[in-house]
């Protein structure tokens, strides 16, 4: 995927090739995923005027030749340099100047690497994120397709909510419904009701659900493309005061979408949104969205003092929230496609459901 | 958990404290949620003589300080290195000289902080792996619990594999009887029937479960330590010669583990293994063995060249396979926790099962 991207940037910069790897199934480079699609062990070099290659390990082979590198080498895993240098000889690959993804290197890595290729090296994190910020067509019907699996199951979990009984029962359901369909999701799924509502990334337990605002955030991943959405539902009868709070913060996530005109600024977004939330401001404790792509945060931030400025093709998530500690909490958050106008991906209703 | 331990690396080294930080939910240290019980974002700092202390940001403080770490202050993200300096100044902590995890360290987090804070840096990783290797008595309770869930749930798939149907259908199974529970997994199930056992590290599919040959390789994660088990299961009808590769395979498995001494080099425990597989030795094509604990995968490491000694309270696992690309797999997998004998923590048998 935009390898052609790659090589652009590698030009520019007049670095010799691209280097991605992953050492680690635990810590693994969006970059080198999006660019191969391949997320397992091993490394991808991408030279800036010959074919681009991937090397992984005896047993990664198979799974390495199912992506969308053609020329696929074995890596021998205790000599990961040597196989490196032994296939950039072979393939008369200038190494001299080198691009490298310093976001996603650790630091050991590096030093490694330094030590081992003797090369320079200039780190284009930025310009790969920069370049994943903006969709293309195809990225764009992969990631609509995530949203309507996403979509009927968040719907299927928030209809069997009664039923489901616990919050980490019902975050098991969400997962569970996109993994049989051969799907990942996008982070694990977070239930909080009751008073866990009010942290925002509460980790969902093995009790039952208490009633009152209950906070579903839940996203699939589909061919590498991640989808992000949050819903509240009210367990037991919501007050008028109750219905009057997640309405009102329901009409300003509207309204801030409705809002979006591109070349916008980021942190401005945030901070009208932060405004119109008037005294609850003070309960509103994280950014408005960010970028959802091959990561479930990337690019744009939308939040205090962000620089980043809305672009067409860019799929971003709005999501103000209300969480008062101890007491109760409530998000509500679609992922939106810029086109000339925001595009909201998201289907599920809005409306206070009441379950 | 175990910041005496780390101290006294700090006392050793004449470093004034050591510094572990989570910036990025999809790619967190271990060491990190190892020392403070904590997983979510933010920093962890422990000073040689003061207490130690968790920066983690407004919308995370409440679980933060669920934690065993008990002092917890606010991080503005913005600021990162301002919140870092500013708490450091008013506790007057010195920071001339750090220790730093370079192994889970981003190397623009690296630079970041030492244009930040100025200070010189040893990296512990490896400090950190080997003092984590070796179990004490309340993480081997912890393990052995985990692994009486993990046994129940991969029992419990086996048994209904017929009704299961597909790869994916049944990994997903597995994680969502995990799930339900409150308990994490170590690593996404793996299940691989027919020809697909052959990779593996094979990512289930929503296709039919294939006749022949299947491998399940699951492990739960539970209160931070994780658990690893593969069964090989047949199904259909295996012929005779199938059968035999089978308890060869199971023979050289159960003589390895047994095998296992105090002091034993890790290489030399893989060498023997792949003599013993004899004919068979070319398609095993993965290491034997890995270290389990906090990450899936840590020390120590018995594969090929491997110098890593066995020591009492160390917990690993010992997996030989058999990959025929295109044809089957077959893979054994205990986890062993070494006492004065190796003792087996997976009790699922492993019998050929035949579904």
């Amino acid at each position: 995927m935009r390898i052609k991207e790659v090589r652009a940037i590698l030009e520019e910069k007049a670095l010799d090739l691209a280097f991605f790897y992953n050492m680690d199934s635990s810590r693994t480079s969006p970059n080198m995923a999006y660019f191969s699609g391949y997320d397992g062990l091993g490394a991808l070099i991408i030279p800036k005027n010959k074919e681009s290659l991937l090397i992984a390990p005896k047993m990664e082979l198979e799974r390495a030749k199912r992506g969308c590198i053609k020329n696929v080498y074995p890596l021998d895993k205790k000599k990961f340099f040597e196989s490196v240098k032994g296939i950039l000889a072979k393939k008369g690959i200038k190494a001299k100047k080198i691009a490298i993804d310093g976001q996603n290197f650790s630091l050991n890595f590096y030093r490694h690497l330094k030590k081992e290729l003797k090369t320079q090296d200039k780190d284009i994190s930025l310009e790969c994120l920069k370049l994943r910020e903006i969709k293309t067509e195809k990225e764009i019907r992969m990631i609509k397709k995530g949203f309507a699996y996403a979509d009927k199951i968040l719907e299927k979990a928030i209809k069997s909510l009664k039923s489901l009984k616990t919050e980490s029962n019902t975050a098991a359901f969400l997962e569970y419904e996109a993994k049989k369909l051969g799907l990942g999701v996008s982070f694990n799924p977070i239930v909080a009701s009751g008073k866990n509502a009010s942290m925002p990334h509460h980790e969902p337990e093995n009790a039952r659900l208490d009633s009152g605002f209950c906070v579903i955030d839940f996203g699939v991943k589909y061919k590498g493309y991640c989808t992000d959405c949050t819903r509240t539902v009210y367990i037991g009868n919501p007050s008028g005061k109750e219905k009057d709070i997640y309405n009102f913060l329901l009409k300003i996530q509207k309204s801030t979408i409705n809002n979006i005109k591109i070349n916008d600024n980021c942190g401005k977004i945030y901070e009208k949104c932060v405004n119109e939330l008037k005294n609850y401001s003070k309960y509103f404790i994280h950014g408005l969205g960010h970028g959802v792509g091959a990561e479930i945060h990337e690019m744009p931030n939308l939040s205090l003092g962000s620089k980043d400025k809305i672009m067409k093709n860019m799929a971003f998530t709005v999501e103000p929230g209300i969480y008062v500690t101890g007491k109760f909490g409530m998000r509500i958050e679609d992922t939106v496609l810029m086109k000339e106008k925001p595009i909201i991906l998201t289907k599920v209703s809005k409306d206070l459901l009441i379950v």
